[in-house]
């Protein structure tokens, strides 16, 4: 059976050492989508348009977001990111959030784009909870990641 | 119809002043869920045993992503929260997280709470990777707030 | 002769106690200007409107930069900030920034309006300086403070 | 006409993807000016020498303002940074500042260059706001650049 | 037998609940020595005076590791600090820290006292050393804590 | 006799530059000691198992304090960490801690090892001050370090 590699044998939490491992180009793409209402999505565009600052907050949430995982989450190496994308499309009541990282070091940047992804969310809930208090974000995972030793991998459909 | 209030007449976003609002006793609690492997679930749990420091690691991920959300969140005032609880459900194939936040402060918590379960859900999702690369982290949303103005305010049915 | 408080007798610096001073609404108004190149202007304007993100980008950093104070000046008390505006106003080749910092703490909130004026210059300077490397921001300074036992003031005429 | 590269084609901000531009020695070179009054300035400086903390006080600002450039400016990429230096330059009734930054990365330091200045000015701000509150900080500007593609950039006479 | 409060009946770590607790006037004391070698001592004391900045550099980071706490110490309470101190006492060959920390909010200020001591010692640490490699910092403690319903306490002779 | 390379010809702060170092595997091992009681080391250990969260909420701190480092130590510069350990020995009224740190980076990892130390001291210390208000952290120390120019160091008998 796998096992957590963040733990030791013992079970104790670890920063794993990737000294190792090559530096090379790596990228990750996460997404989710922030369920909402018709009414939320339609003050959030008007004519297709943004409204005032309202996206571009949650953009730039997401982008620092990225920048802040490895004070997020405890056992992310700190990583010199070479690249972040935060994009939104806005359904019937819905906004979906997609993020890609880029980084050209020894580990991977999937925590990246997935933060970048739920702190997006995190500021688009902020933004719309004094409409809609009862939004939901859903789906955030990993889409696809490519780079390193593992190569390409893309989510498997049904998951 | 309603309008966002972190957003001026002209679009541009703004911290809201709350000086006037009373400071009160306020209390959040956000939820959501973590789908990935009936493998991972039993990873997670032997016995009922927590393995190792796993959770732990996921519950002060959230904890102290509860503190960092003024740093996170752009429009967020930044506030004394006056304590954090973070749990953990494990069900066959996920895992249930539920944040609670308090402060005594002149705005609500609901974003603290949502931030807990947020990051906790990303420190969980970083443990799982390597073995489950397409785990979703799902239904983060607030469940009830309570204190200030507004009173008790618990999820509708079916939203 | 005026001393500075931020510095003991000896010279040695500390953060000034401030626990027997009141709690009080306390404001600070600080601005500055960027000056750029008529063409770097036209392109954060585009018939009157703010092109893209470019403005909410700088406006973000700077209500972000404003909570990040007492992170970035020493001697500074962490306060609860009540609410921070930024504003732009797009000259012929320049961008002028007022920020506006609002608390309820026993100290005052000039560098968080400051700081928010800087941060947010900075974010500007760092949008343009592909299209005009010689950018400079001046001015940065406190317009007007009121609350707590200083009363109103307001930046004389000729400084 | 040129255009910001930290926004996409529709205007959305974005961390410019720098993976593919190479690794090199880069320097940049800022400064800026705090307008006070002499008697601050002497205040500051007691026969030549710094008086206390005050100056190093800021000097730490700077050094530690500049390893912060990525937390706060939104589209900036973290870094490596190989070294900072910051200098005080006491005149009549103002105060001087310059700070060089340097790195071995993928792109430039211009932006912790201008931080470092900001943010020592801000620390300064602070020190002196009791004695006089109409300082001002002016001047905020790259200096001179080197390293990468770009080559030397000095700023044009009369800029 | 006594319980930590910082853990569940499970053992769960949380931030515990002070809604309930005062606001009251805080303060805390702690210390801390390097012990490091003469020589050492010589550099950063010159006839009694500090040499350049680096006790400056150790204060300052110091006072702003303070308002740190609950960045690092994962289930401190986030609070605003009044005002912070921080001595240094040169002897032989050590150097002997001491923190005061304030406040007035429901909980005490024991860890921001502690953390400053111990962040001032990383700061000695980092200056001397090139130096002394095997340089020491011993009996970070508490020595005094007044405020709040426990009054007064100071450390016992022995411990 | 020696000087502090932290400080110029002048005395003045500065992070050094050190571009023309090689990037290299480096390590650093450091360790410390909390003193408390015996009652205290029962309660986090109950038949050589660890107590609940209480140990793993240590060195989670300590791994992430690693990471703050650069935010912390002010002259210190930002580096990619590749991996950190920290491990706990339960003694009789003792708690002894080692922390490991690597990089592949142009300077060494003593200081990061050295926090992840004092970082998890202060963790315990919160974990057991209202049980043990006198708890005392000792011999924060660097044990051994190795990669680079300098070559392998390990501390000398009887410091």
């Amino acid at each position: 059976m796998s096992e957590f590699s963040h733990l030791d044998e013992s079970g104790a939490a670890r920063m794993v050492d990737v000294s190792e491992k090559p530096a090379a180009a790596r990228t990750a793409v996460a997404s989710g989508t922030l369920h909402t209402t018709a009414e939320v999505v339609a003050l959030l565009a008007e004519g297709g348009l943004p409204k005032g600052d309202a996206l571009a907050t949650a953009r730039i949430a997401g982008i620092m977001g990225a920048k802040r995982t490895p004070d997020l989450v405890p056992l992310c190496h700190p990583i010199a990111l070479s690249g972040v994308d935060v994009e939104f499309e806005l359904g019937h009541s819905e906004v979906h959030v997609t993020a890609t990282a880029r980084t050209t070091e020894r580990t991977g940047v999937e925590m990246e784009a997935l933060t970048a992804v739920s702190v997006a969310g995190l500021a688009l809930h902020d933004m719309v909870k004094a409409v809609d208090a009862a939004a939901s974000m859903d789906g955030v995972r990993l889409d696809r990641k490519e780079g390193g030793k593992a190569g390409v991998w893309t989510r498997p459909e049904g998951r």
